[in-house]
């Protein structure tokens, strides 16, 4: 296997570019990704949008953050006390790493290295019973005891209440907004005390309003920054399911609280345990099914790098660079001088747009239905998402993007 | 695959002889069917049980059932509407009939051929929750509709809210002690009314009083009449797990209600789930699971025999005679007039006294620690069981009977 990569820091200015890239119009985590790996840095890449999205058919021209835009940001998250860690340094919470959306920069407050322990996270019902709070308090306890720190996303109830029960063995949120908003304003005594011995992360503008589609993609790096995921209570249709479900997208062990059949609020976890989900009466359950994963190293400490050095969107493991070929390479490969491949970029683009419509469908039969190589496929998701025409959902998968929703 | 057995009736001089070797000392199912294998008849075998018990190492003359006895429980039988139903009759119920502890007599009230059709055992806490009594009545009425024949142990709680919810779609009940003791004395009400559609059984003679120990066994008989057992409510230690233990050892599905982990009455039912068994949260559950099962020949009607015949002691699918051997051979090749095959049973039969211990364990390791074939292993057993020095229990083991047990 090839040595990995040394994470470094990024340099102030590296910084500043990569926070104008990630806000700038249609720029997801995937896309981010795949534009520092074939123009080797934030810089070039922001220079390459404009071309990018004309190409992938955008309607108008694509929207960069301004300078002005990401000055302000950094100067409030100084005021805060939030500073921004890039996928490619050394602090950047390693379980999250690994999943495919991981955002590229994420706005911390407080002790982002507690990451690096072993983590669990707790999730439920905002309307929570008594039973279910007490649970997710005795769970979040225990589990602090052992060694894990807790995660969850700071809504009322189960997640809150596992946020306090945690607070002196490290206490992790994730906002759904920005942390000049911090929501529910309720949490905000809370999140005062969690961020000194553990953090509050968001990978939002630190100015965002959270809107109703920003909770899923919350509860992606919720479940991405855990090796498990336990829901204490849910109801059919609860927020706490998209996080269970996208701990199994993500490989992690999802952990299901019983409860009753003639409790509503048992109905999704009990619905998970027939789904195959582990069974939780106790901290000890949690506790010995992870086990075997606590003992990979990724906790062991990182070196750190230097400041500045090549730029790596991401720092996750089994993700190595494509050796031999440089982003460059790989960029002539696919965008020509050689006309004829461009040409037949083109076509395979035409053909994925069309062939994309309102349900996600994973690359591997997309590019199988467009004839086309895991390569042309991506340059080409990437050209229509910052077009505006694409979205990845969990999973590795992507679907149309439905008009009048950008933003 | 030689052809079944045609099952039959006994005529009345068989059933009493029947009546009368069941209810003498130490006469467990197993050894009875041991019995009527080598002997032919139950005659034969009364007959034959005094020197077996002796030379089992009985420190007393074994006690028969005297005629009287059995005059009377026939006499009792009579008023009460009790008949008997033998093992190797039509009307046994075929799912019992599979068992390895499946009692050879079956007293029933009520309509027995309700166990004709598919079955569901449903059981739990006495001291049920409102909640648990709800489920249980919800589950039983559905079982009900879907075509499935309740049995559950007439215990307060559970038992009796699962009867009292399929009285017309046919209860069945089983006794822990004999008809004429209905216990508990509170289900009498409910006994009348569901032996109109459904049927109350009990293997024990028909005064007596349940003692401790008859629960239990009392159990293997629920779970044995049924496709599967669903436990609604059960603390830690409750009889319900006993039945759920007897229904795995039967191969039978078991099924758990889940709860809540922060009440007592689920810890049991929470835990079968960590063992793998199935969940139940509803009437669907339970029907898919069994859906399969359900489609066996076992409830096709069977033709019935004439009165008389050879008296077979089990009834059960897979459980042949042995083909081209006579019991009379059997027995000789066993027991002599080959002197040095009576002295090397004698001799295995001193090496298994020996091995047997208070922990039940199985046949064949029995077999192989006793350098002994599974013949021999079995009549050494026989003898060693009449003689009061052996017990079986669940799954086809068997252990030291602890002196001063005997009744």
């Amino acid at each position: 296997m090839a040595a990995k990569p040394r994470p470094s820091r990024l340099s102030d200015d590296q910084l500043f570019d990569w926070l104008r890239l990630v806000r700038s119009e249609n720029v997801g985590p995937r896309t981010f990704r795949a534009l520092i790996d074939r123009y080797g840095g934030a810089r070039a890449a922001l220079e390459a949008l404009p071309e990018l999205a004309r190409r992938g058919g955008a309607p108008r021209p694509i929207r960069l953050a301004t300078v002005e835009e990401v000055e302000r940001e950094l100067g409030i998250a100084l005021r805060l006390g939030v500073r921004f860690v890039a996928s490619s340094e050394p602090d950047y919470p390693p379980l999250l790493g690994e999943i495919d959306s991981a955002p590229p920069l994420l706005a911390c407050r407080g002790r982002i290295e507690a990451l690096r322990q072993p983590t669990a996270a707790i999730v439920g019902s905002r309307n929570a019973s008594a039973a279910g709070l007490t649970f997710a308090d005795r769970l979040a306890r225990g589990l602090g005891r052992a060694g894990y720190v807790v995660v969850s996303g700071l809504a009322r109830g189960i997640d809150q209440r596992s946020h306090a029960a945690s607070i002196e063995t490290g206490a992790v949120g994730v906002l759904a907004g920005g942390h000049a908003k911090p929501y529910p304003n309720e949490a905000v005594p809370l999140i005062e005390r969690m961020v000194e011995f553990g953090a509050v992360v968001s990978e939002m503008p630190i100015g965002q309003e959270p809107r109703g589609r920003d909770f899923p993609r919350r509860n992606r790096i919720v479940s991405g920054l855990a090796l498990g995921t336990i829901v204490v209570e849910a109801a059919r249709g609860s927020g706490s399911l998209i996080t269970a479900r996208f701990a199994l997208e993500q490989n992690r062990q999802v952990f299901a609280v019983p409860g009753s059949p003639l409790d509503p609020r048992a109905e999704g976890t009990n619905d998970l345990l027939k789904q195959g989900a582990t069974i939780c009466t106790s901290v000890e359950d949690v506790v010995t099914a992870l086990a075997p994963m606590r003992s990979r190293d990724l906790f062991s400490a990182l070196e750190e790098g230097g400041a500045g050095g090549r730029e790596r969107a991401s720092f996750a493991i089994g993700r190595e660079p494509e050796s031999g070929v440089s982003p460059d390479d790989r960029f002539e490969q696919a965008h020509g001088p050689n006309d004829s491949a461009a040409d037949r970029l083109d076509a395979v683009r035409d053909r994925i747009a069309a062939l994309l419509g309102p349900s996600p469908v994973g690359l591997d039969d997309l590019a199988r239905a467009a004839d086309a190589s895991a390569r042309e496929t991506r340059v080409a998701l990437m050209e229509l998402e910052l077009a505006g025409r694409a979205e990845f959902s969990g999973g590795d998968r992507v679907a149309a993007r439905i008009a009048g929703e950008a933003g």
